[in-house]
């Protein structure tokens, strides 16, 4: 391999060979190839773009730079989900318990909160002594005996795509579809799993800003998933607006604990069915989205849903008894109240996702360096949401902390304030999912 | 300084203010920012292009990285030359001689050969005991008294260029022009001079292959030249054929002795004159260059260019009785005939530089690596020229080399019969200068 050779190519516009990609990629994962010709061909293919040809080697690559789990000697078509990131997003909680519960076994490999968002693994962590690190052995006997496992990514999957991600956020490499894909499925498609729902979200609060990036994002990796023979649907989905009331960790747990209960704010439950029904569809448990969706409310309501939850929790070391008793959880008391204004009044007009995140960050709820610990307990509870009626001197929302830092906790409340418009109209409430792709095209189902 | 941020802003085709360009290539060359980080702007630069302001800036930037001379206590329009480099080109030897015997002050600061162009200092070094290293009070005091000096770039000169080089080498950032033209702009204003020629060659044995891409770079490097207040003038030059008979070191010096003596192959004296002229009158020694080519061939004809040119020699520690006697040089003998194969006979249509350039680089004249020795005495005599009339048998060309090697000499000169091209007919003698720049445009002078 001549490293000049394969970034000159780039660099030019040539498509790459799989064998040339697949050099590059082994040899920088190994350290053979030095970090500024990595950063020099990631800009090269940056700025020429990447065929689809070359975006599956990539994957191909990236997946086979550690461990790749084979799960088939386990019955069960095993799907996993997605979401490429928002405020507020719990929905990976309710919906492994549903699906798992509807005879879909679930292994879910998830990530830490990062940038505004937050992560499905530090909400977890949130339930005291919930263990998100366990070996393969263990990992597999759980999905096997239980249906569902969720746990974090181990350095051993995918280490080139961990490797390059920290590369690419150094060199401004990181908004390019081709790359955020190849990333992505690559550590998916290495958990082993034979189906894939991803949740593509754009807007204010999503790292896609555009829609038209968020179809693009979605379309190609759907086209991955398809290219390595997993069955991939995407639901595209608007993200302007904090899901829920609860952002934070331990607060969105307890609002997990809701839906599974079968309450929980109604744009939250939505989501929540509808990945659901595209998972169990695809777990062959379901003919159609409809027939689907029947099921995943039937386990909710016969409370099959909560006890395959509470059994996860148990298995993973978790304290059982908080997920039952939410308000019995130490230190998760309001610690401050956010109220409507003076002189303002009407209708809330929007709550802007990522200064909420922002906010949440700010309180300690997430991570401003990686090496950060993050606040179980802190975090919002939105009480008013996009077209509720408020009246001066209202609660809007709730701060948590564990902290009992006055400071912290009044400017996070200030910045969540501010986060809120009001107007004398309730404004538009476009559709939470705008569209829905498949190998077969976009179509919402 | 954000570098992520420049970064990002040169990929997305922004123009960079001076600042940004100035603490980046300040803090690259300090150590400050990584490789990898200057890896992803380069090709980035590369990709998006840079405008005439951010070349500028490059330019300024990289000059002040080091010592920057001032020669303007001394008497004089200083004057140099560079070329952007060919197989045969010992051109500077004789000009700096010519040049200055007309009165105008020459320092010159050269650089070695690379790829399959030699390299002035080697050829000059090929002159027992000529030495190209001096500090900055020497050089100085050499051209106030001689008028003339000749040696090789310090590591206090530009020292962000030499950085910025060696990464765009393992980079594939070589081939663009706003780099190129910077790299060598910064280290010729970094010298102080007043005034500088430019040969710019295009062919098969020069680094740009394209007439078109030589006369960009010929108008970003004059447009560099003005902006820094440098009067600059290039000429557009020919470059498919080794210029003279000589390819090699000594074999160059011994043929510019020729030309210096009112000889020579008549390529390279009217290649050596013209340039000459362009440089005297830069130098505010003739009115036109008509005048300063008569002034030019008046040194030659009244010994004075050679009597500069041995003053040189032995200011610079040189041998001076090598140079009044070139066959007495210890080791100079030729050690192999190369001769027109059987069955060919007619003309030599055509000579390739860059086969004939690699031949001399593997015989030993030049450098595969820049820690390579080069064996001085290495080198062709090329006996035919295009146009030649040749017959069956007879000596096409000269093999000379220290090495008593015979493998090595057969194999560089089967390589360069193969550098041959024989026909029935002279072929066409296009232009060896084929058109002229300045700051008022392009036009054969």
């Amino acid at each position: 391999m001549n490293v000049v050779n394969i970034i000159r190519s780039k660099r030019d516009g040539q498509e790459l060979s799989d064998a040339d990609i697949d050099a590059l990629v082994s040899a920088y994962t190994s350290g053979d190839v030095p970090d500024y010709q990595m950063a020099a061909f990631l800009m090269a293919a940056f700025k020429s773009g990447m065929t689809t040809h070359e975006m599956v080697a990539l994957t191909r690559s990236m997946l086979h730079s550690g461990v790749v789990l084979d799960l088939s000697d386990l019955p069960g078509i095993k799907v996993d989900k997605h979401s490429t990131g928002g405020v507020g997003d719990k929905i990976s909680i309710p919906l492994a318990a549903i699906v798992s519960a509807c005879g879909v076994p679930v292994p879910m490999i998830s990530g830490r909160g990062l940038g505004h968002t937050g992560g499905t693994l530090d909400k977890l962590e949130s339930i005291p002594r919930f263990s998100t690190s366990m070996d393969i052995p263990a990992y597999r006997s759980q999905l096997a005996d239980l249906g569902v496992v969720m746990i974090g990514q181990t350095d051993d999957i995918a280490p080139a795509d961990k490797k390059i991600y920290a590369l690419r956020d150094v060199t401004a490499t990181v908004e390019f579809i081709p790359f955020i894909a190849a990333s992505i499925m690559s550590k998916k498609l290495a958990e082993g799993i034979d189906a894939l729902v991803l949740d593509v979200k754009f807007g204010a609060g999503a790292f896609m800003k555009q829609e038209q990036d968020a179809r693009r994002l979605a379309e190609t990796m759907v086209r991955l998933g398809e290219a390595f023979g997993t069955k991939t649907v995407a639901l595209l989905t608007r993200m302007d607006t904090p899901l829920g009331a609860a952002v934070g960790n331990w607060v969105e747990v307890a609002e997990s604990i809701d839906v599974l209960g079968g309450g929980g704010p109604p744009d939250v439950l939505a989501l929540t069915l509808a990945l659901a029904a595209e998972m169990i569809v695809l777990g062959g448990k379901a003919a159609d989205v409809r027939e689907a969706e029947h099921l995943a409310r039937g386990v909710v309501e016969s409370g099959a849903a909560m006890r395959r939850f509470e059994a996860l929790v148990r298995a993973q070391g978790g304290d059982v008894d908080v997920v039952r008793h939410p308000d019995r959880r130490p230190g998760s008391a309001a610690v401050s109240e956010i109220r409507v204004p003076e002189g303002v009044g009407g209708y809330v007009t929007a709550i802007d996702a990522m200064a909420v995140g922002l906010a949440s960050v700010a309180l300690g709820a997430g991570r401003r360096r990686k090496e950060d610990a993050v606040d179980p307990v802190a975090g919002f509870t939105l009480l008013k949401k996009p077209g509720s009626v408020v009246q001066e001197g209202e609660v809007l929302a709730l701060v948590h902390a564990s902290l009992s830092s006055g400071e912290h906790v009044a400017s996070a409340g200030a910045d969540l304030l501010a986060a809120f418009s009001f107007g004398e109209a309730p404004g538009e409430a476009p559709p939470l999912i705008v569209d829905r792709l498949d190998a077969t095209g976009w179509k919402r189902s």
